[in-house]
């Protein structure tokens, strides 16, 4: 039996498109670019070294880097040496990053220059090295690494904590099997669809679960890759997809909607980009028709840390025509990738009908889902094979997913329930709010009553009644909030998301 | 671990493409249109009846039948039985079919009626039953197979055998894994990128090694798909494409040529089509420009019936651009398929160089190549988990695959080797000729020398000796064959090849 093996990617760029290049940014300034022959000759021998340092099959190696060249070669390195890549999210505190590391017990950490204060709290047996000099010397030293040590697909390859809203992060393991599947699936037509042709960008951070897989999937298509560097600022990635014509790129809305003003404010060509995919909430209906209107092809998809983290994408149905259609199709979280189940269950566990009306919490399996934590944690979240999501959603009639809140998000107010998702896209559609939240807030009546936290726009003047005034002409009386409080910015959670359990624990006074 | 079965991906087009069409001709006349929903109904309930009539997990249920729409349903119902569907083909004699069904020990046999005669001399234990009537009785008694049985990814789904030119046909396995993999790699965008927006019509017969693995494809991705029915000429393959918008369509070589001639001849609107793959063998530069000038977009496909079969693609590299390039991109045997490796060795078993030039026998392996025969014959033709091609070859420097020769019909003369593949193609070049075939002879000075044997063109008249010498400016003098026969029609294998055995026997005494 042939073997599923990620690293199998990495010997196929090598072999099938050498001349392929990576280019790596700083700050705007084109630092190096190299092709996937001298990348795989740098992975070779950062993979000996490893060995050499000590590290062996099964061993954690931790990365806390931005996205750059060398964060993708521990990408390709860790797995190749035996080992498992272990990604830190460099938007955590110390104190977090500690646990994390000493619960995944790293034997080797190697950490941006500027991010080393964060592991003042953590002693790895194997120390931690620093991703500039100390990091070239190892490459330098190398032995290039011929043989790799056997592997079995069912091995871990790369290892991921997600930081729930609720208890300790908990440790997301990807096997060689379900990256492969994953890589395979994000390369379909009918999915990312990436390719030889493409050049990707990398802008959602590749500590954040695999960065959504696009590492793989550009190695294995032989696509050209492009790195921004630290601190990549909407400028920059406009800068970077003009220049080296970008055909693919990820990111969260709220980076999508400062690129849109940004372009708007100040010019830029993004005519090469033939998919802007969004993932990590639900963009606005605005956005995406503001990214219509400057040519941009756009896309959504939706995934956890859990399923590696794609699940869905909205290519358009073969049906799909006209533009107002295609907007509403890409605010849908899209149909399910191949490979994967999902089905919908009410509070009693029934099965619930795709009619994009029923509503239920959304469960998920397949190859690349997980079916437990790290060291089998919170063993309630998997039940026979299915992830529970804790997301509610629909799905309609063509198999579109529409997330409609968070399992805990949802509001329960008298004995019904409202969502949240829901609010905060009639709020996002006034034209003065930039952005928006709602939480529940415990109320003696109704047990719960929504409460919503408002950013306006740039020169905009709304107060809170104001914008409820507006709101209540967009949705059911009973639906209203208590109250829009207007605030400067929203807090957010390390990989950006809104903090609600924050902004709960702030307004819980307020009815 | 989530299983990889084939048999999900009738699931997948059950619950998320219920609406997508099947469509069945027979002689150009719509027979059925029906849907993935009533399709999988009626698999389910076939699949039931199967299991009924006694068929247990692992049995063989062969099919002998044209592309139609039973035949798609036996492609989904007999791996649903737990089974394996063997598809035998119609183009042998019915003694070839009596040893093929005796030697995988076919329990049932599923025939159209113009093909019972066919199985004379086979007794089935569960006995032959009528692809018409027997078969619809058998739809409509059926109990709806709703817990199928429980099936590893290592499990047969499909088997076939191959009519190698050489000895008696051997059994190819596919695994469901294998087959899953495949289908994955077939819908990957460098691949032949069947989508859900796809229409694809199986010109190539399903009894041929999976169909190349289309139907599958096709049903994973909720494609509309559509069977000719029997006897599929190309008056015919025009209708529908024009009819039913084919945007995707495989065939040999010899097909297409067929139906370049009819369009030209009599018109049609190929405009459809995204794709129209070639594969079987290596189609003339002429007949990539003719289509090319239809404004048919052409590839090629490289496999075996070991492979499952698709091994390669000629998706063009980024970097190709004009015709000219294009043309001769698609002449290529194409790039090697991600989750496939590949090596040419030369007769020592030294791997060569990928410089376009040095020609070695191709080796492939990967999750879908067959790593031995049915019953374990003919081990010789896999070693250390690769797969033997018999295929003699270049790889160049981009990766794509040039098949030479096969190794048994290269042509050893004075110690030096003369590809016949090359000779023939240079015979098409002749304006004169419409086929080619190339042999070798034994030769009492030389070992062996190539002959020739070639068909006209309508018109044309010109005579063995003008051809050899129009020849002569295209060829070394020492690759000259001894003669060129001028005949009426090349001799054809089951699956439509040059049966070149035939010639060489037929020409032996020729120097």
């Amino acid at each position: 039996m042939s073997e599923l093996l990620v690293t199998d990617f990495l010997e196929r760029a090598r072999r099938h498109h050498p001349r392929r290049p990576i280019v790596g940014y700083d700050d705007g300034v084109e630092v190096v670019r190299y092709d996937y022959g001298a990348y795989a000759g740098r992975v070779a021998r950062l993979a000996g070294a490893l060995r050499a340092l000590g590290v062996r099959p099964g061993d954690r190696v931790a990365s806390l880097c931005w996205n750059h060249h060398r964060h993708l070669e521990l990408y390709a390195a860790v797995p190749l040496a035996g080992a498992v890549l272990h990604t830190l999210n460099l938007r955590l505190s110390a104190e977090e990053i500690a646990y994390i590391a000493g619960h995944a017990d790293d034997r080797l950490i190697i950490a941006d220059a500027d991010l080393a204060h964060l592991l003042d709290g953590v002693h790895p047996e194997l120390g931690v090295l620093d991703s500039g000099d100390a990091y070239e010397a190892l490459v330098a030293a190398g032995p290039e690494l011929t043989e790799p040590p056997p592997r079995s697909e069912h091995d871990l390859a790369v290892l991921c904590y997600t930081s729930g809203t609720t208890g300790r992060p908990k440790g997301v393991g990807y096997t060689h099997r379900g990256l492969s599947l994953h890589t395979f699936a994000a390369c379909l037509a009918d999915g990312h669809a990436i390719s030889a042709r493409d050049t990707v960008l990398h802008v959602v951070p590749l500590f954040h679960a695999n960065g959504w897989g696009v590492p793989f999937a550009a190695t294995m298509a032989g696509a050209a890759q492009v790195l921004p560097g630290p601190h990549p600022g909407v400028e920059r990635i406009a800068e970077i997809v003009e220049r080296e014509r970008v055909t693919y790129v990820g990111m969260v809305p709220t980076v999508a909607v400062d690129l849109v003003a940004h372009v708007r404010a100040h010019g830029g060509d993004l005519s090469s980009l033939r998919a802007l995919v969004l993932g990590g909430s639900t963009p606005s209906l605005d956005l995406i028709r503001d990214l219509d209107e400057l040519g941009v092809p756009v896309f959504q998809g939706w995934g956890m840390t859990e399923i590696s983290p794609m699940a869905t994408f909205t290519r358009p149905p073969a049906e799909i025509g006209d533009a107002q259609e295609r907007h509403r199709n890409a605010q849908t979280q899209g149909r399910l990738l191949p490979g994967l189940r999902w089905r919908i269950v009410d509070d009693a566990g029934r099965e619930l009908p795709w009619d994009g009306t029923a509503a239920g919490e959304l469960h998920v399996r397949g190859p690349w889902v997980a079916t437990s934590y790290y060291l089998g944690e919170a063993p309630d979240r998997f039940a026979d094979g299915w992830l529970r999501t804790g997301d509610v959603a629909t799905i309609d009639a063509e198999g579109r997913l529409r997330v409609v809140d968070r399992v805990k998000d949802l509001i329960k107010s008298g004995g019904e329930w409202i969502s949240s998702v829901a609010l905060e896209q009639a709020l996002l559609a006034d034209p003065d709010v930039a952005d928006a939240a709602v939480v529940a807030v415990p109320h003696r009546r109704w047990q719960e009553r929504p409460l919503a936290v408002a950013v306006l726009r740039d020169g905009a003047r709304a107060t809170g009644a104001q914008l409820l005034e507006r709101l209540a002409e967009r949705v059911p009386r009973w639906w209203l909030p208590e109250d829009v409080v207007v605030v400067d910015a929203l807090p957010r959670t390390s990989v950006g998301k809104t903090d609600k359990r924050r902004l709960r624990s702030r307004y819980a006074g307020r009815t």
